[in-house]
């Protein structure tokens, strides 16, 4: 597969065979991707949560944010949840700023899962400091981002922009979803 | 090539076979790929500054800060230095945040080069008012990221942490990059 097939397939699923698991294993060769991607003055301050048992993935799910665009869609229904979860942790002992090496580092992670036919989706939205306490997360460890990951089972299609401009996502009466993604004219500066 | 071999080969490079030269469209697909990536609330704020020519470059080029640790080195000389650069825009009318958006894109242009035998680096430490004044970029837009790009003339090694835990890189009397890397048990939490 080419690096553009990869990254054509990388899209942002929200909606998973939840039976489908992924095992630490896997996990584990994902993070190495990103311990071999570039990172600020090499600190390399980011340390990674695993998660793919039922039991934690449990705690985390009630504590991200769902595609706020949805606005009647709390997130995805028991059966279709993420089967794993890597948490990216700023490790505040190395570093007192993490830069964008935890965006670098999501992406060499979702472009592995790609490669696998699995996929996933970055959160932002986190409830920070519940999950960090319900997790038993040691204060010197930030949580900067969250991966949800399984096995995609939604059809998501790129289009242009509407007329209106608006770059909200939706979804269609058949559940595919509709991702509005400005034009490479539009972004090329000069 | 698996995403495993491309991200091995991506390592950040800083010297670089001058002549050799990058186009326009090249530059062009590689800002495609960053496109198709993730981007925070699907709000896509980034703009691309593309420069191949040796006019442009020639004014990136002494606004950038090369290889913090190498303290014996100010750069790559003449004949060795980028043929070309993406400069990463964040968009002020689009975006108050840029998130790590600009992290996700540099990875993917990265990724896209290292699949065709070319490289570069990721630049953080930007002189960004005299740069953006130099290219009469509109204040709209606030630099995020430099890539420095081209066909890589250096030999980058991986190892491990040594005995002091040093994550600084040097250059052996070889010309040869070393990078410290922690390792995959030291980064996962639990």
């Amino acid at each position: 597969m080419t690096i553009r097939e990869l990254i054509l397939k990388n899209r942002s699923y929200r909606r998973f065979y939840q039976e489908h698991a992924i095992d630490r294993e896997t996990l584990e060769q994902w993070v190495d991707l990103a311990r071999h991607s570039a990172s600020g003055a090499n600190k390399q301050p980011l340390k990674f949560y695993l998660s793919c048992y039922p039991q934690t993935n449990a705690i985390i799910f009630p504590n991200l944010r769902w595609a706020g665009y949805l606005e009647d869609w709390d997130g995805p229904q028991e059966g279709e949840r993420p089967s794993a979860y890597i948490l990216i942790l700023g490790d505040a002992s190395l570093s007192d700023s993490f830069g964008v090496d935890h965006g670098i580092a999501a992406q060499s992670i979702l472009l592995g899962a790609a490669e696998r036919g699995l996929g996933g989706c970055m959160i932002g939205s986190v409830q920070r400091v519940k999950l960090q306490r319900e997790l038993n997360l040691p204060e010197q460890y930030h949580i900067l981002l969250a991966i949800a990951l399984g096995k995609p089972k939604e059809t998501v299609v790129i289009e242009a922009l509407g007329p209106d401009g608006s770059i909200k996502y939706w979804r269609d009466p058949h559940g595919v979803h509709h991702v509005p993604k400005r034009s490479l004219d539009e972004l090329i500066v000069t």
